[in-house]
């Protein structure tokens, strides 16, 4: 059972919220839950969180993992984003698929579990046709992503990256940049020993130092 | 319109059939198409291909494009499989994806178009969940392909293609081998040489040559 606040973000989950019937809504209501999710937790195919997912604060990092051990990047999920996390090894579907998540800042998620969804998926085509737009749009980014690990240099998506993150002064190890680009701790550290010869940044024991791109040009 | 041949086929493609109302069976049967499409063919995002896909007879092979003409390898689609086409620039769908197929062998579909599915998704759930279940089952054979391009190395995907082959004797370019494995000719040529050197194969002008793999243990 979820509090009243929370009762009003299904509504913005749901955008088909109010026609829904009111026994379903309150099917819904009674079985959302909100789980607090620890910083640096990682989730491989937890059925526990199969469902739909409200990110009420936090971030989590969606990769698909691998044997041995490389992350493979797919999206993000951020502050108040949704997110329809199901069960792949279902049995409509024959390949298996391990993906996983980290949970990158202590996060709030309301959950939707999938066994609740699934009372009202067929009577609710609306609800289908929701899920189904999220799942494509979880395919489009996913595969957006690896395509671009797959295609633009490493060196230019590590810049990009450092970029992103819109600071002067950045305190991530080179491990932890080599998790977000799928890449491994030494090929990074060679990478910005590169940009550093460049001119594009300064590496430091701790931190790595961003050099204005009016030095640079 | 389709023959009523084609009329049973639509039975085995929507399980639920039976369970569409006679009128709406009837309007899908009138805007079904029948579609030849010659070997070699190329279609990229192509909208009068949006739809519901039944190949008949041939073999398609779905990737992703990409500026500088690499193609990256996603599935197949064979005889007698459904594929459901959609327009990925759809304002629901923020990012655009370029994914284009190339017609393997001559091949024959049954086309059901976009906007006539688009009519019956809300009032038939089963209708919309089908559709879902088709774009989960090519999410997880895309990403699977290139979660292998980026953790297999070459030389072993480029010996299991052409193992998958089941011939001794192949007579295809390295550059046809490069576009099935998303590599460039250089690279294919090059690793080619190395599994000769291994005596895996024999290259040839015009083939490469399997060797048993007796010989080789």
């Amino acid at each position: 059972m979820i509090s009243k606040e929370d009762i009003k973000h299904l509504e913005k989950i749901f955008p088909f919220w109010l026609d829904i019937n009111q026994n379903d809504r309150a099917k819904i209501i009674l079985s959302s839950r909100i789980l607090s999710l620890k910083k640096n937790s990682i989730f491989f195919n937890s059925h526990e969180l199969d469902g739909l997912l409200f990110l009420k604060s936090g971030k989590l990092r969606f990769f698909l993992s691998s044997l041995d051990a490389r992350e493979l990047p797919l999206y993000y999920l951020n502050n108040m984003e949704v997110e329809f996390f199901e069960n792949f090894n279902d049995k409509t579907i024959s390949t298996i698929l391990d993906i996983a998540f980290i949970v990158e800042k202590n996060s709030e998620i309301l959950l939707i579990p999938y066994s609740v969804l699934n009372l009202f998926r067929n009577k609710y085509s609306i609800m289908e046709k929701f899920l189904h737009n999220l799942t494509r749009e979880k395919f489009s980014k996913s595969l957006l992503s690896l395509q671009n690990i797959l295609l633009v240099p490493l060196k230019d998506r590590l810049l990009d990256f450092l970029y992103s993150l819109n600071k002067t002064e950045i305190f991530l190890t080179h491990e932890e940049i080599a998790k977000n680009l799928g890449s491994s701790r030494e090929v990074i550290s060679r990478n910005l020993k590169v940009l550093e010869k460049e001119n594009f940044l300064k590496i430091n024991r701790k931190k790595i130092i961003i050099l204005d791109r009016g030095e640079v040009l």
